[in-house]
């Protein structure tokens, strides 16, 4: 992508933004505070900046008297560099935050090509493919029956003998060998070394071979269109599409679905709403892509425990009943269509296997498709949503644990919680003098709300400009009128009632910081005692993948802030983003994936923590900004003195 | 059974017969001309016997004046002894056949102790079969998921890891095992080392599994019902049932059946009418054998190659045009319930392997369950209908041919031809000095027709009674107007209009002589075809195996007179009424059988005969009265010879 350099005065710090993004964006990025309280959306007119040198777009604001304007006076969120600029920031906004970040942000989300790298191990050996054959006409010397000269040809090509045929497509045979002159194309599904011939066409189509692989998460189902015919060692993604799970509708969490699954026939809405979603995301796949969809062969799942076992239609009540027993955490092919998904009726849909009641499919393919089940290296792997999803090992063993963090992380039990949809605050900034905040906001308009990463984002902006103290609790001696005792206690008004899309004053609540703390704890605490049960610290930890959709947007510096990530170095740090969907790719392209997707989650062992009273003390421990243990967060801690507040007694 | 001694004088031969045949019966089997010319209905009134000593049952009959009933007079087809019995014949009756059968019949039908014998070699061990579990109740130390436990404990007992179970079992399997209290019946299917869990029970039902075995012909389905689980060397047979096909409303023969099936809608139509049929089989099974549905496991079938395709819906278009290649000669399992088939839906339908166009599963099945392909013995296989398939070899070589030997066999193409229904004339015995039949039908009632097995043993007895010569035509210089010049050429009659229940006469026509030759020349050309590709000839043949539920009525000796059956001593031949049912039965038993199945049909060769010269020039050779070739057959030369009759010159 097209980079600009920025120089911002009078700091003069510089920094290279992406082509497209605004001023504001750049020093949301940069770290250089500018005032601004709706969001992005224009609409407060405070983050005025003035053009030194340089092109941008940016047309008269009705908030930028005409004189201004001719002097430079552009707002930030309306201004788009067309090149490298100068821009000066008015004097109230001249703090500058890099202080806390140490060194510029190096792009920590894996990029195409370390995917490449990762999945280098595995040769593209698809478990579904394709062979075009050509094969000699009967005559009455050589009489043998159709699917006997089928299997000749193949044994000559695979050298096999275990190739088999189900009636569906034995049905069709005689007709496509005919219609395509004894030239056709194979489809194969292979397992255990047996070779099932599934589809038949008539003529050469053995490089249109697609497939589809899909992440049903709890609330957002996503999915890819993948080339299996033409990759070597790369991962031809075609297409991605994503949407809502259209479960939500029966509840947020896995537990409110496992609930209303025992309601009449509520299984069943449930198995057909996740079928609806998938059904429509394969659609928009084959829309972008341009593949038919009588080119798509197969169809991997991945999903949570509880996810996997809707998708599946397998009864999830004794995951919520003590003790936890899901269905089964393999599970076998089966037939799209026969699910009701709109493929053709060749297409098996295999689902990755799970763990545990609350390691799933998900976790696994995770744990797979970020190598670390390859790798020597200690890998502390934690996919983060309303559960936290912790997996501590390497290509030796694996140790993994669930632990309820409720659903802070996903907006839940925050006052102005929202999903990370258009108008969540997914940054705050504060100005250290007088208090103000600058947002910005998912799509740059009026908030709405808060999303999960801009929970954890403010809230360690809040601890360290000294609004929080380390117990979570506003202080209550700051010269500024957004600390205030509210209806549900103290509370820290982000945005007022005229700058959001929802006419409140949109706050941050003591309970909501409660909530964020008992969720930062339990994965803190998780990670903790993972390591503890095997006499590791966070300092073995050689590297830590950060997966789920979610954690993709956390800015590691903030979470660390407030004690949620480890003080590590942040190289040690990777994002996979998707990672299930990762493994499910992954999985599609090759079938010594599949044998180990099986054998890795066989090798997990599953660690209970909701009755460990290890856990219990490590939670308690953790329930302090940043941690109760100011020894493992130095550079907080240093910050802190930095600030001259006063800090918590850390003895225990 | 019971038996019981009859003499006859004045021959004084002495008789073991069964207890609740009639004396016509006895007379019929012991060779004694009795006459009767309505078939064993008593409306006749000519086979009179005198009993002079021993009880019998018969009532008066209106044609014994009471004078003759009180001298001890009776009519033999309604008398039926009580112990052993002394009866004179009258003397018109008084001809003694068995100079025709050198000694006494002895029964050539394997008994069932011959059949344990023969499957002693298959342990019985099903492929498919249960096992009853109790497995430890989940706790939170040992929360493994439901399936996990259950392959656990599997694995305890069967020692295998390769457990996988499908989706429609799964789903059930919280249910069972919690309404079972964790004790339940599980059961496998088994194939090529992977067990498959196909169905779930709660509580103890080890003991209760059945499987049904079908043999689909083209004109009669046959079954059997198993009892899988309390048999070890021996066969459980508990029920067996019949029907015709219900597709004889389609057609008569396989031809006839492909040419309908080409029809719009055609293909479906063949399979619903055959799933018909089986399900009334199955039905019957149930209601004989008291077994309950829900605890038959698994399905069996055999067929010819044409009868498999209309099973499972295959296009058997091209079995009936050059160069005959089926679609395919192995068949996927399917669920017997997705074809329609009454069972449970857990059930697997096995299908038997063929060949090639005309050597179906009921041959390879046939040729399995008669032990020819695992004995040293030379053996020569036929299995006898319109189409005859022969098969020749031992354990070490199998080749095989069909030869179209026409309808005539199943009294297709014959005036007066029939299915070996009731009325039906299977035998006849005809008074060599003035000509007169003596007849029995099926049933014992007035005849209306001629079946297969009964035109071969009228033709041999027309033959060695003189009336017919070495060509098949009637001599025109008997005293008998039996023998009379009719609207299609000379025909005999065998029984007048008043004595039929058609109201005509029955005859057979030189037309039908021809067809019969046809028939039984094409048979015996087969063989010699077969014997001469792998340079043997008859005398090396150690074992004769007929098989074919008509087969099982032909009388060695008649078939020998006429060269349908080479003159072979009569201990080397053995019937095995319905060779495919035996087969699909041990099938059914032994997974070792099931592998061995396969291993048989492709170890088979065909050989292709339509297009033979040499086949043809030994159907020509064969086209007589036995044959050309009057050295094959001494014995019945030896007759002709002592009838003073002339022959025809057999050099070639």
């Amino acid at each position: 992508m097209k980079k600009h350099r920025i120089t911002f005065l009078p700091s003069e710090r510089m920094f290279d933004f992406d082509d497209g993004d605004t001023i504001l964006d750049a020093a949301m990025k940069a770290g250089i505070y500018i005032n601004a309280s709706c969001g992005g959306n224009s609409s407060c007119g405070k983050c005025k900046i003035k053009v030194i040198a340089g092109d941008l777009i940016s047309s008269r604001h009705p908030k930028i008297p005409r004189k201004d304007y001719e002097k430079g006076y552009r707002l930030a969120c309306k201004s788009r560099p067309q090149g490298n600029i100068v821009v000066e920031v008015p004097l109230e906004s001249q703090i500058d935050r890099s202080i806390l970040r140490g060194k510029d942000r190096k792009p920590l989300i894996l990029s195409a090509s370390d995917l490449g790298q990762l999945i280098k191990e595995w040769k593209a050996d698809p478990a579904v493919f394709k062979i075009y054959l050509e094969l000699p006409e009967p005559t009455a010397d050589d009489n043998i029956s159709d699917f006997g000269r089928l299997e000749r040809e193949l044994h000559n090509i695979l050298k096999k003998n275990n190739i088999s045929i189900d009636l569906r497509t034995l049905k069709k045979l005689n007709g496509i060998l005919r219609e395509g002159k004894w030239k056709i194309t194979v489809t194969f599904s292979e397992k255990n070394g047996f070779y099932q011939v599934i589809h038949l066409e008539a003529g050469n189509k053995a490089k249109q071979n697609y497939s589809i692989v899909i992440d049903i998460g709890t609330t957002t189902v996503s999915g890819q269109i993948l080339d299996l015919a033409n990759c070597r060692h790369d991962i031809c993604t075609l297409g991605e599409s994503s949407d809502y799970n259209a479960q939500v509708r029966f509840g947020d969490d896995v537990i409110t679905r496992i609930m209303y699954s025992r309601k009449k026939g509520g299984l069943e809405r449930l198995q057909e709403a996740v079928i609806e979603t998938i059904n429509g995301i394969i659609k928009d796949l084959l829309n972008e892509s341009n593949v038919q969809k009588t080119s798509v062969s197969h169809l991997v799942i991945a999903g949570n425990t509880t996810m996997t076992h809707l998708f599946l239609g397998l009864d999830p009540k004794n995951i919520m009943l003590t003790p936890y027993t899901p269905v089964s955490t393999v599970y076998p092919s089966v037939i799209a269509r026969d699910l009701g998904l709109d493929t053709e009726d060749h297409v098996y849909a295999q689902t990755f296997p799970c763990v545990s009641s609350y390691i799933g499919g998900d976790i696994v393919a995770g744990v797979i498709g970020s190598g670390m089940s390859r790798s020597e290296k200690i890998t502390l792997f934690m996919d983060i949503g309303t559960n936290g999803e912790i997996v501590l090992g390497n290509k030796d063993w694996l140790i993994c644990a669930s632990c309820s963090a409720g659903p802070a992380f996903e907006g839940g039990g925050i006052q102005f919680g929202m999903r990370a949809e258009k108008g969540a605050i997914e940054q705050l900034r504060i100005n250290p003098v007088n208090y103000e905040p600058m947002i910005i906001t998912v799509g740059k308009v009026k908030p709405k709300g808060i999303c999960g990463s801009g929970l954890i984002d403010s809230v360690a902006e809040l601890f360290s400009t000294g609004i929080l103290d380390q117990n979570g609790k506003f202080r209550r001696d700051l010269a500024t009128s957004r600390v205030r005792l509210g209806e549900s206690g103290y509370e820290y008004i982000i945005a007022y009632r005229d700058d959001t899309q929802i006419h409140q004053n949109i706050v941050i609540t003591e309970v909501d910081l409660d909530n964020l703390i008992r969720a930062k704890a339990a994965i803190y605490a998780g990670c903790k005692v993972l390591l503890e049960s095997v006499g590791l610290t966070f300092r073995d930890v050689e590297k830590i993948v950060i997966a789920g959709g979610f954690g993709h947007y956390i800015d590691i510096e903030k979470a660390q802030v407030i004690g949620f990530l480890p003080e590590l170095s942040l190289e040690k740090f990777v994002f996979v983003g998707n990672g299930s969907l990762l493994g499910a790719r992954l999985f599609s392209f090759s079938k010594g994936f599949m044998a180990e997707a099986e054998n890795v989650s066989k090798m997990m062992t599953n660690i209970e923590l909701s009755n460990s009273q290890k856990f219990m003390d490590e939670f308690v421990a953790a329930s302090f900004l940043p941690h109760t243990d100011g020894k493992s967060f130095p550079r907080t801690m240093k910050m802190l003195k930095n600030l001259s507040l006063p800090t918590v007694n850390t003895a225990r």
